[in-house]
């Protein structure tokens, strides 16, 4: 089923209203939710939701937290999450980067103790919006394999970079887990029964597989690239933990359901020392040279990093956001 | 065959300078890729060696060029490489991301038409010993497979992170290139007459392959992750032209031999605002957690990322750095 975009906005802003989250709050949560799913990052907007509840519901959450700086050295500021709404944590984070940036040439706020940012590709598509080149990533609970080992004690430790796209295009953004497939595309192949695509975790017994249950079951998802996302994302765990001065993902993984996580957000105003013009022209240049590739396949197009999101919001918005019928029963339910 | 690091270092440095360096600029060089050998990463160190000297002869490198401050904003400094030295561009601008980040608690520092920086490692090495969170990366000429196509026409643009090892262990590193596997790694196994341990691209009729020949051949090599490696390369590439206002892979790789890089730096100096102490102790908790794990094979050790590296280097300096007899032999004759 489709539901317009305005009715999933009020319908979520209405149940974490009801949840205990003030006008203010409940109105940015919802609307983000709401803007994940509508640029296609199904996993990440409204399929999440009912998990957001019931953290809320369980104190995992606190929706009244605020948070609050405890440092700062130019371009550079720590903040503790004090376990609030990770949306709300997040976009606060981000709004304070850019004024860090816009004086100090490049901004870095670190938050410790916040909580799930549903997409870190909202907040560097807020970083890109605003002119500027974005790079974001926060832990995980445990729930990656290490290379070297059947033990799923590593974070998936997404990592989300953007800068603008030229002459009104969509940013050029990535965001991505360091497991080959992220827990999201798990619950959703789950949720529309189909396999992955790849192999891409071990089952219990330690046999290699695409069913995304017994993945889920297991928890031993295989880290992108093998050696190479289990090495990246052992760094960026350490990377936000020193940063930020919270939680590691062995650290948090002990608190129960995922939370008090560790997240830097980095803005580099580039446009202040570079020709934007130019800069502008040679990301033209370099997508137009990427976009008049043959293509793999027959029929299949070659897509830039984030091109589609375009092109997806626009059918959403006039024909609904499409919905588990399932999923959406659920919402309407809590 | 194993030589001596000193007498590496010596012949190395007494070739540059036989090719137009100063004596600076030759110790520096020299020792640097020396270290690199030492530390295990072959692919990075003697033996580039060749090609490096064959780029300053070739004018690629301009061995008298000094990098220049083009512009700067509190801690954000943008530098023109001037196709000088890859090494010693990237040792000034570390330096002086370190300064900046004491400052302003973050630096980036950016460098744009330099060369080849031979091992990322070697800068976020310089970082991490400082104290601080490093996290550099850089762009190359097109030689891996956008995801999509069947065309080289992306870099595979290594990032590197590093942060301190806690009490006296060696610094948690990472430095990976967005190919499955880096060109360098393709260079050893051809001379080492192997087979790739995975397929790592696809020959010019397009049939995956492990033979380094058949891929160096083709230019076709995977992606990190698929598609997961192919948009974080592109990514890379485009804030490394953005922040450094310099070449994107696509430009560049009109130059003929790789030259004229865009590079970034970051430095994050958290030990200015969080609990130092209690940092060192999360990631020792967090490490002893990942090395105590069950082995995925019996007999296998688990490391964490950058672990080895303390104890080659101390058994290459004991025994002399393995190099390979036609590679000494050809050092030797420039």
């Amino acid at each position: 089923m489709r539901i317009p975009y305005d009715e999933v906005i009020n319908q979520l802003k209405m149940t974490l209203t009801a949840h205990g989250c003030c006008e203010e709050k409940a109105g940015l949560v919802a609307a983000t939710m709401a803007d994940n799913s509508l640029a296609g990052v199904y996993t990440h907007g409204i399929n999440r939701f009912k998990r957001l509840i019931a953290n809320i519901d369980s104190g995992v959450i606190d929706v009244n937290a605020q948070a609050e700086k405890t440092g700062g050295l130019g371009g550079y500021e720590v903040y503790e999450g004090k376990r609030g709404l990770g949306i709300w944590n997040a976009v606060l984070a981000t709004k304070r980067v850019l004024e860090l940036a816009k004086i100090h040439g490049i901004g870095c706020v670190a938050l410790r103790n916040t909580n799930h940012w549903l997409r870190g590709g909202t907040y560097t598509g807020m970083i890109a919006d605003a002119g500027m080149a974005g790079i974001a990533f926060t832990n995980t609970k445990n729930n990656t394999v290490a290379w070297g080992t059947m033990s799923g004690c590593i974070g998936n430790n997404p990592i989300s970079m953007a800068v603008p796209g030229p002459r009104g295009c969509p940013n050029v953004a990535v965001d991505m887990a360091m497991s080959q497939f992220a827990w999201g595309k798990l619950e959703l192949a789950k949720l529309e029964g189909r396999q992955l695509p790849m192999e891409g975790g071990h089952d219990l017994d330690g046999n290699p597989t695409r069913d995304p249950d017994k993945i889920m079951e297991s928890k031993r998802i295989m880290p992108t690239g093998m050696w190479k996302g289990s090495s990246m994302s052992i760094l960026l765990d350490l990377v936000a933990a020193c940063v930020s001065g919270g939680n590691t993902v062995h650290q948090l993984s002990g608190l129960g359901d995922e939370q008090a996580l560790s997240q830097v957000f980095l803005a580099i105003n580039y446009r202040a020392l570079n020709n934007a013009g130019e800069i502008e022209e040679s990301i033209q240049d370099t997508l137009e040279n990427l976009l008049t590739q043959t293509p793999a396949k027959d029929g299949m197009a070659v897509r830039y990093p984030g091109q589609s999101s375009g092109t997806v919001k626009a059918d959403n918005l006039a024909h609904g956001i499409p919905v588990d019928e399932r999923v959406w029963e659920e919402i309407l339910a809590l």
